[in-house]
């Protein structure tokens, strides 16, 4: 079966980008959890994390790519977001795993719309939300109703959040320009298409912001 | 079913080991890791760490036991280890998992010998080899291979695991006498019988260094 770069390069950022995520949140569990039931619960959505990456690695190697090959062009703009959004405590570690993976879950799945059901299947798979909505929006809900202050807080760190993944991933469109054309291809290339990517997200955005209360 | 306090602590201190493991594994495959293969095949082993320290938290559970409460006499002990035990590159992590992880299942295991047989089992289970030793032997003995001076830098860090795993098992030891009296019995509380113990926990680091060829 042969597919087009493009779809290489989608399974490609999705792979690294669920490797990553595994290995921040274990990080993430590890040091700023407040309780040992806490770390465990994080540590299981990190390794949820790590079986997509498993099914993605897998995929890509059965259309004949070479997984490593196809993750190394986004591994410095994803361990860039990584670095440049290290939550400093537990609520903002739950905000970043919610937020964050949340944009970049919605982003996907519209570039992946209009691909073969196959990849379309399978990048629906691994963006499904096993728990993590419920996980992180019950505590940071509790938290900010601990200390009233959080909230503004949480709010400056979403927007930091979301920032920084724009900008990241303005320099992957550039550098993938076969990426960028995919995803452009799926989302519709008028005005009016990107306008209607852009609601979405930030609909979706709005919604997750919501259900924590911030 | 009504279990002794020394089996909570034996299920409770495996179950924090293998939390720990896991987290460590994660970090040390991440940061140290030459490639995003050798990153994805220690990650592949943390996982595994995870998935067996659910088993452990589970049977805890069912034992009627709380599973935090099980862990966390023993946080300060493991942590400790992994704080005196950071691996400085790839060939050092390797080894720790290999070595460190190596003689705990061999103390582990005989500690278990004499339990009713469903925890026993439950040992036996989450202790197995699931190629971790391949992983790490082969990858071992190709580095020396390619830069003979490693060796004897090795078999020092080797040395110093073991060290640091048994002065951090006399601190258990000491904290919790039900524990210890536990390991006793099952291995015997003659001094003959305290000697096999280490008698066959040098015969498999033993093997082990020579396996790495170390």
């Amino acid at each position: 079966m042969k597919e087009s770069p493009g779809v290489v390069d989608l399974l490609g950022v999705l792979a690294y980008a669920e490797l990553s995520a595994y290995a921040r949140m274990t990080e993430d569990a590890t040091t700023l959890a407040p309780s040992l039931g806490d770390r465990a619960g994080l540590s299981e959505l990190a390794v949820t994390e790590y079986a997509h990456f498993r099914l993605l690695r897998d995929r890509l190697a059965e259309l004949g790519a070479d997984p490593e090959k196809a993750m190394s062009p986004f591994v410095a703009a994803l361990d860039g977001w990584h670095a440049q959004t290290r939550p400093a405590d537990w609520l903002q570690a739950l905000v970043k795993t919610y937020v964050g993976d949340g944009i970049a879950h919605d982003f996907y799945r519209e570039a992946s719309r209009n691909l073969d059901p196959s990849i379309a299947g399978l990048v629906d798979e691994v963006l499904v939300d096993e728990g993590r909505s419920e996980f992180a929006v019950e505590r940071v809900r509790a938290g900010i109703e601990a200390d009233p202050t959080a909230g503004a807080r949480l709010a400056l760190w979403a927007r930091r959040l979301v920032g920084e993944a724009l900008s990241q991933a303005q320099q992957v469109a550039l550098a993938r320009p076969e990426l960028a054309v995919l995803v452009a291809e799926s989302v519709g290339e008028g005005e009016a298409d990107i306008s209607r990517l852009f609601a979405k997200l930030t609909e979706g955005h709005g919604k997750r912001m919501a259900a924590m209360g911030i």
